[in-house]
């Protein structure tokens, strides 16, 4: 017997959903290489999960929403000291992804205890500490003596770092920096693991010398005695309260009463501060915006498994639900039959793949940058933080909406929490806010297409970056994208070229007029920013377009290459049906193309069908990761709904004590 | 002194939100008696307010997210009594409206342990027991002498009601129904208030006599015993877990084992079954049709309520939110100064003033549409029917969509669940799910569309209702919204209209076309399925428009006019500027027309800018019903915030169990 393409099904499984995993065109194996990378990146992947599952202790001890937040903490808390004695049995711990794996999978995306320590407070002491500070404090750290977090962020100000109020004040005398919080808007709130986990942190306050203010500048500060955990006196320290998601993070308020910490503990790498109080400035002062760009650019694969896990949950479910009849004279069909519930999921699958390889290449843009860097050339960063920034708005942004789509493709049960999809909402969409609150990202964009704008203008558009050039390049009078067989993708970029174009020098027009007409800059720049946004998001689209053209055409593999060219023909012509207003305004399309364009996508949805279940099974989401009961591999979804159900905690007693107390008393007096 | 216009200035405020007030351009109180229909019931929901902020133990005695899902339960089924002694205290209780707001108030949106009983239970005996059973049970339910639930969907089926499993079989020997769900499909889930809280339901099963399938039909159902509570023997029954949100309600699975009840619990006000089995047939059959038409338009209400209470939270915080500088020479500006926070936030005012408008005006339909069918016209009931579908996809989704970007405009504090933008989110997204799905729902308006469609095809314009009326009418070549001064809104509405009745008839060609080539109507039906959506997605946003011009209108007092107009021009160039493409397409409107509705909506920020904050206050939510602390009246966040933050439950102790049972012994051992 041939064996199926699809690599998940087993015996026992929902027959509705190996049915539908018969159909793949592709070896799901092999999709799975080109989502995480590599061959082997993706068969590691499959061993750690198979190790993992083999781990009794590794596993949530019952479902995460039957929990309250301080239960889910202990979970937590208990599942990270197992890790912490037996990762090396499981993964490479010195490989990020590997490491990034088996945490999505046994701590789940609530976050954990130690959420920060590893992702923010090591790498600000490994880029911001002196050679001898690191030799103190990184090895403890990376033993996990101690446990840290980065605490920046204001009750006050997140965006505008220059107007943080936590100051640190030189005291000569001592040789100390007093840490003072002078009112409640200057408590440091919202880094995570602040509250109650961490005993120290890298916290970033105004340096105050002789009388002067050098700005923000980190410190290193022990929060917690290391014996007795108890904060420290002159430390004002807690949790800030029950948030959306991400509840399992103990994010954090603090607060200095003139808490002096010695001189040494100013993170001097680049900054130095002498016993005199001599400040010696840092060589170049941009080193900050590459930690930026590297969060930026890691957030884009974080949003893509989120939007596929809740799109695996959803199309799966959609596969075995049956609902309504089609045809009269047979039996009720699968909910995924249905076009508006395709048209709901399938351009979202196809997001998710663009994200996924927009980011992988962001990435090593990345690394090449930082490679340059070196090198001397720091000008490629602008470009690339300009990059980021649209990219984390617009993932944010389009993954949010897509699994809200996909949760809300379940009906009533994606409304359950045994679905999980919400929270995977919850956690995916606090990503439009930190790191950067969205529309400020696509206004930072901006700022840099408005300058690509005016070289443009100034006839110097052989000075525009790469990402950029297009700006410069002339563009036909109309769209061709139905006149020229087996153009592949090309015509379809050039009309995205065109459309950010256009609205990008519109948008610098407009602020150029108002400009001058003698508004002051940034009042020019605020009346137009809805514009100047708009510009930033069809300049990303253009990219995550681009960057999934350039994935497909380099893919050897013909059976993945024809999936995948499906995916992107539904992507082309579902995004650009989208933003269709700015290429019909000016005849770029015709409406006879546009009409084109719509037929395309239904013709799409109906080819990507058959794959669709398989496009998923490729991310390779184990069950335990997935933590859904619709969204389970075997498909067997009903009767683990009811076993879910009747082990929450509502049912432990027949009789709820609200009932006892009151209702049965209000029923009881109304009889009399 | 001249007082100041909006009501809602007191001592001690925040001067930052009382500066916002004092520009306001009409009387909030005016604006009450708009938006909640009189001047008498504004002021009627006025006094309850007082009332209620007078009865602390009507109060939550501490936040809502503090609490476990059993506390809150609790919580709410301790006011739940009180209020069933003293609502008479409060209100009047026999005026609807009056009981609503004291529900919203009190009980808040997380729904309570009897929310069902009023608005399901005691309504379907109202509609559906003969008078006889209505004198048995109605009295009983009204003293609260037993608590209710209606359930009908299930485990397997919610949307196809025809395919429900649960059967009641009659057993003419003991003239007994024989109540079976014969799998785990057939449970009833979801019913509110079932799992814990109720011990009678209304439950709908397929009548069997004799072997003949009657298909489903409405029993009174006894599940836990009066005295104890325990659910009857044959009965299985319990909570179906935690959701996403609305999670005060117990949700609840139900299962008989063939559990009997009296023939004479058949609901028989329309069907009778008499003791010897003879089924006697209902007069005409739509009779539950309006009750689905009641739900929705009542929604619209509600669905506006909440969208209006998450802008409440968001502007008033905006106006106390300072960040940035937009010139360098100031201090820090308000972060409503920002174009992008307006477009983010006064788009979903007008919405939520045109929810509020459109509901009221579906209300008084419904009622008018109800008389008429008493004197035996029954063909409106059909359009209005439709026009809620419609009304309820497209309302549910735009709040849906307005409160998460109220929630993002609040940045980081945003996501804490003290500004409850979150919760309010949770529970107003369920209503794109429940009482019909959305894409189903938007089905349901297209089948009426394409049949007016098909009349205007055949020449029978004449026939049209009046919602459809336009759909025959001849329309301009082209847009005159830039070129007739002082035509009001006639041109906008022109242009939707326009804009929907192309759609319309180009989907509806669609349809024909397919089933022309021979296609099955029901597959031709879902190849155009998207296109149907998007025609019926039009017709709705056309008529939310034209109702919320029929009240501008309306209005007499200038400033109000004055203020809701600005507010209506808003509301017609940004939902214009949204559907552009469909207008845009055929050359209806032009590029320079486009340019001019930009413009428009960029004039109308900054005019409704000095009313944002009272076009918000003039909803007179309360501090108790908002439970926000970003939202507060008195503007003082940052404060109440820390206090807030610092009586949550993770602070009640310096050192969490987690630390001192995982994390401290993890640390000591790396230590060693």
């Amino acid at each position: 017997m041939v064996q199926p393409l699809n690599k998940n099904i087993q015996e026992g499984d929902n027959p509705d959903l190996t049915s539908e995993r018969l159909t793949s065109t592709f070896n799901t194996n092999d999709m799975a290489a080109q989502i995480w990378g590599s061959e082997k990146r993706a068969r590691r992947r499959r061993e750690i999960s198979a190790k993992i599952a083999q781990m009794p202790e590794l596993h949530d001890s019952k479902p995460l929403p039957f929990m309250t937040r301080e239960e889910k903490i202990m979970e937590s808390a208990r599942k990270l000291t197992i890790l912490t004695e037996k990762m090396g049995q499981i993964i490479d711990p010195t490989d990020p992804a590997e490491l990034y794996h088996l945490n999505n999978e046994v701590l789940g995306l609530e976050g954990n205890p130690m959420a920060l320590h590893g992702v923010m407070f090591i790498p600000a002491l490994s880029a911001q500490a002196s050679d001898e500070q690191q030799a103190k404090w990184l090895p403890r750290a990376l033993r996990r003596e101690i446990i840290g977090t980065y605490a920046q962020t204001e009750l006050g100000h997140g965006t505008n770092l220059q107007n943080l109020e936590t100051t640190a004040t030189y005291d000569l005398a001592t040789q100390e920096f007093v840490l003072h919080t002078p009112q409640i808007t200057a408590l440091k709130w919202w880094p995570g693991n602040l509250g109650k986990s961490s005993n120290y942190a890298v916290v970033v306050a105004h340096m105050i010398i002789k009388g002067k203010n050098y700005g923000p500048h980190p410190f290193m500060v022990q929060l917690r005695d290391e014996k007795t955990h108890e904060p420290l006196p002159g430390i004002t320290i807690g949790d800030i309260g029950p948030k959306m998601a991400y509840n399992i993070v103990d994010n954090g308020f603090l607060g200095f009463n003139k808490y002096r910490i010695p001189r040494t503990n100013l993170l001097m790498r680049h900054t130095k501060v002498e016993a005199d109080g001599t400040y010696i400035k840092p060589p170049h002062a941009k080193i900050n915006y590459s930690a930026m760009v590297h969060v930026r650019a890691y957030m884009l694969t974080g949003q893509a498994i989120m939007l596929a896990s809740a799109l695996n949950i959803a199309t799966r479910y959609s596969s075995v639900r049956r609902q309504g009849q089609i045809d009269k004279s047979q039996p009720e069909v699968k909910v995924l039959e249905y076009q508006t519930q395709q048209h709901r999921l399938f351009p979202s699958i196809a997001r998710a793949y663009a994200f996924q390889f927009a980011g992988a290449e962001t990435v090593k843009l990345y690394e090449h940058v930082l490679k340059e860097m070196k090198s001397g050339n720091v000008s490629l960063m602008a470009d690339l933080h300009a990059l980021t920034s649209g990219l984390k708005s617009v993932v944010t942004y389009q993954t949010g909406e897509g699994i809200e789509q996909a949760r809300m493709a379940c009906g009533g049960h994606g409304y359950s929490m045994a679905s999980y999809i919400s929270e995977i909402y919850g956690v995916a969409i606090g990503g439009c806010t930190y790191e950067g609150e969205n529309m400020v990202m696509l206004l930072q964009l901006a700022r840099y297409l408005v300058k690509s704008a005016a070289l443009v203008k100034s006839g110097q558009s052989s000075q525009l970056g790469p990402l950029v050039a297009y700006l410069g390049a002339k563009s036909e009078p109309t769209s061709l994208i139905d006149r020229i067989p087996n153009a592949g993708f090309t015509e379809y970029v050039k009309t995205f070229q065109h459309v950010a174009k256009r609205q990008t020098l519109k948008a610098a027009e407009m602020f150029f007029g108002l400009m001058e007409k003698g508004e002051k800059r940034e009042i020019a720049w605020n009346k137009c920013s809805v514009e100047l946004n708009r510009a930033s998001r069809l300049h990303t689209r253009l990219f995550i377009v681009e960057a999934f053209v350039r994935r497909v055409n380099e893919i050897a593999d013909i059976r993945i290459k024809e999936a995948l060219t499906d995916l992107l023909h539904l992507h082309v012509n579902y995004e650009l049906l989208d933003i269709a207003s700015y290429a019909l305004e000016d005849g770029f399309l015709s409406a006879s193309q546009l009409d084109y364009i719509r037929d395309q996508v239904y013709l799409y949805l109906g080819k990507i069908r058959p794959n669709a279940v398989s496009l998923l099974d490729s991310w390779e989401f184990s069950d335990i990761e997935l933590r859904s009961v619709l969204g389970r591999r075997d498909g067997n979804v009903y009767e683990n709904l009811f076993k879910w159900a009747k082990s929450s905690p509502l049912n432990k007693t027949d009789v709820l004590p609200s009932v006892t107390q009151y209702l049965k008393p209000m029923m009881e007096k109304a009889r009399l």
